[in-house]
């Protein structure tokens, strides 16, 4: 049986932001497939691969304190049976009044499982200052 | 039919990392799909989104002509029926013959198609010195 609110890979997508932006690692690790093919690169880090290895990154950047507020853009969304991948440009405010603002790219790979779908892959990687583009950043260069 | 040389996801982006060393970049769209759903991010790049900007990210990195050698290592495969995700690291030799490496970590994700597999997204980051690990590496820079 699906479990509730993890029964689609949008469901799994906004569970993972809300566990990210409240530094809950229960709740994120809950959004992981438990299968030790899941993994993790966060921007300029190196592959977490595997449950254990996945959540201690989580631990680790959780326990840092940041606090971060998450804006994510769908980007491009493709949906087979069996996996489902998500693209999304995440724009995470953080600093004083959190007005300091980054962006990141982010592939997330999500798997169908008895339980509903879980997350199988979060890889993020930032965006030179130079290169970031969109209707709301100004000019590309 | 399947066309020869793209029938598995590995064949694609065997064709991929060829056409890439090469510069080659009718070979390198061949190995992407006729589909405006796809993708390529190369590493702090922004996101160039169907067949014309992506051809055209190609197009720029060939023609400044940097002489790359890739070994390409295998992190982890997830085969669906229609979507394939591949979590590959590349080591990117470049400069004076061919010396110096740097790393990229990067998820490749392929569609079945009537005529084979082909590429929906790269997606490339690079890793910092300091995250860098492994046996195999020696010193990045």
């Amino acid at each position: 049986m699906d479990t509730p609110g993890l029964a689609t890979p949008e469901e799994v997508e906004h569970a993972f932001y809300v566990a990210f932006q409240a530094a809950d690692l229960a709740a994120m690790m809950q959004v992981w497939a438990d299968d030790d093919a899941v993994a993790c690169i966060h921007p300029l880090g190196p592959r977490l691969q595997g449950r254990a290895a996945v959540e201690q990154g989580w631990r680790e950047m959780f326990q840092a304190g940041t606090p971060l507020r998450f804006e994510v853009v769908q980007s491009q969304r493709t949906h087979g049976q069996l996996l489902a991948v998500h693209c999304v440009r995440e724009l995470i405010y953080f600093g004083p009044q959190l007005r300091r603002r980054t962006e990141i790219l982010a592939t997330n790979v999500y798997r169908k499982t008895p339980d509903g779908w879980r997350m199988l892959l979060h890889h993020g990687s930032p965006v030179e200052a130079s290169e970031v583009s969109g209707a709301d950043q100004g000019t590309l260069h």
